[in-house]
């Protein structure tokens, strides 16, 4: 076989790749785009999840609407483990059903990000997680105080903190509210059909996708979606070489000031980017084709053809991964306390 | 042991029962309250569940927030399986954030009920099932047809409705949407540890748990809240003794219009009731004691005293059940497809 690969380097890096080539020119053209994948990419493979008891506390804490002023609102609203961690809408709605200002990311793979939020205004998970829960627009509890007042009337959160933060004296903190939270959302990693052909799985990808992931490194769209995340490792101005009709998000500036930051956006991660329309910070592009398009013209200079959208189209479907069952499974949140606050309105 | 049952049955139905009389004793009154409640109850067991294929489709669309005009409300929006198929409020909030009318019964058990929601206007759960996808203040899709379009939209339900609903033409319709969600349903039983005492498991119930079960059998809760799902059976004047505040809702009398029905509802079940607050078809009282309390009163003309309804409220809890994890599960939703009409707002 490691004949057959150099024989066919040369043609494989041509991009001439299966159809009359046959299956063995294939394996061995596949051979020769992984080995330049693995210099731009990394398999994810599942991590050890953090302390049992506090994932689990994440878990109810992810899904508990209490942690809204209407107690209709959880994390998982806005990021639904049942449709790949997003609420597929351009942006969310909160309180009120006020409509939020830009598209929500997904929460699965989020903690290989160099920062959360498009902005990265959040350092890691856990700051992050501290956001939305007090956001007027979003979740709308008044304060942190009034947070942890709410669990801690909920009978049972007590214990459950507890065991998640053994031997402290308050166990019950918003702090901790966000870390159990985070250590929640650290288990929430999709191996995808990509990480079984870097793995050496030739069969994970089919043609077409190999020849798309050709096209996704030639091309040079691993410039920013690169690692482990296939993105989420920088940020980047969106409209580098062609203007983005921003509509005035000035993006990062708002986090820094600094002029150089303006329309400067995160580099999302692409892992589940076929499940996670619409797309971009403002959720405007709903066809995934369309989004490569504007991505090569705004980002790259380049007119990408139909046939080269639709085949790193169909690279980027084999970063879909299955959502872990353990992830989706809801918890059993204990009944409310006399002295736990009501819904408003 | 059944000497000891004879010997002490008087004691028992004294409701004078264990502290000093002493575990044997208690034992023994524990079987003659058995005999009297396996005449009015029925235990509850996991049911056989429906076809797979047509289970896992209503897992699908139960948790389906693309059956909303807004794409961010779902069955489970206000069935939440995460907080025992309730969503904890008065009353729920649907599309724009409009408050609802009623409380949202729980889900779980609900397929025992002699008919669904509170005023028992749908026959069935899958009659039921269509009401809140086009309840322009729930879910608001405006017609079925729209609700079978957008499903029929989604790339991999057409194989899913054919896998549930094998040998039809046209298996995409809205009344399969209703049967398939129904079906799901039918899967949300939650046994408990009242079943278990009456399989014969004196254990099962602490001693003013059984003490509580007399109260209530000896009260006469037991004409409305019977069988196996402990009410659910019957429909009921709310008011019947002392009257209640009804505020405007007539109940039953909106679907029949007969006087007779004015002010009458569906006798709901009391099963997971200690974690289903807040109580009645408007939610008005959070407390389960004073909800005990306002049914003595209004529905038996009886004063219950603290000691009389703090026992009910222990075997009340008796009837909490756990969801099964299977119940449990989120599925994995499909992406939408280019024809899937997107949400409003």
């Amino acid at each position: 076989m490691s004949k057959l690969v150099r024989r066919t380097g040369a043609l494989a890096l041509g991009f001439v790749l299966a159809g009359a080539s046959g299956i063995g020119a294939a394996r061995a053209a596949a051979s020769d785009v992984r080995a330049q994948a693995l210099a731009l990419f990394k398999p994810l493979a599942a991590p050890a999840p953090g302390p049992r008891a506090r994932v689990e506390l994440g878990r109810k804490l992810f899904h508990e609407p209490r942690l809204s002023k209407s107690g209709a609102i959880s994390c998982n609203s806005c990021h639904n483990l049942a449709t790949y961690g997003v609420d597929g809408r351009p942006t969310s709605l909160g309180h009120n059903f006020q409509v939020g200002d830009r598209n929500a990311p997904t929460v699965l793979n989020a903690r290989y990000h160099v920062a959360q939020f498009w902005d990265g205004r959040a350092k890691d998970l856990a700051a992050q997680a501290k956001g939305p829960i007090l956001n007027p627009g979003e979740m709308a509890l008044p304060d942190a105080a009034a947070a942890v007042a709410k669990i801690k009337s909920i009978p049972g959160y007590q214990k459950d903190f507890e065991a998640a933060f053994p031997g402290q004296a308050n166990p019950v903190t918003y702090d901790h509210i966000a870390e159990a939270i985070a250590t929640f959302e650290d288990t929430l990693v999709t191996p995808a059909p990509f990480d079984r052909f870097l793995q050496g799985d030739d069969r994970a990808l089919t043609a077409r996708q190999v020849k798309g992931l050709q096209t996704f490194m030639g091309k040079g769209c691993i410039s920013c979606h690169q690692g482990l995340a296939v993105g989420g490792s920088m940020y980047m101005k969106f409209g580098l070489v062609k203007p983005y009709a921003h509509e005035g998000d000035p993006g990062r500036f708002k986090v820094t000031g600094n002029e150089s930051d303006r329309n400067v956006f995160k580099v999302p991660s692409l892992r589940n980017v076929a499940m996670t329309a619409p797309y971009f910070h403002d959720g405007k592009v709903w066809d995934l084709q369309e989004a490569i398009h504007v991505m090569g013209e705004t980002q790259l200079g380049v007119n990408l053809d139909r046939q080269e959208t639709a085949d790193i189209a169909a690279f980027l479907e084999s970063l879909t991964g299955e959502v872990p069952a353990q992830a989706r499974l809801l918890p059993q949140l204990s009944a409310s306390g006399p002295r736990t606050a009501h819904p408003e309105p």
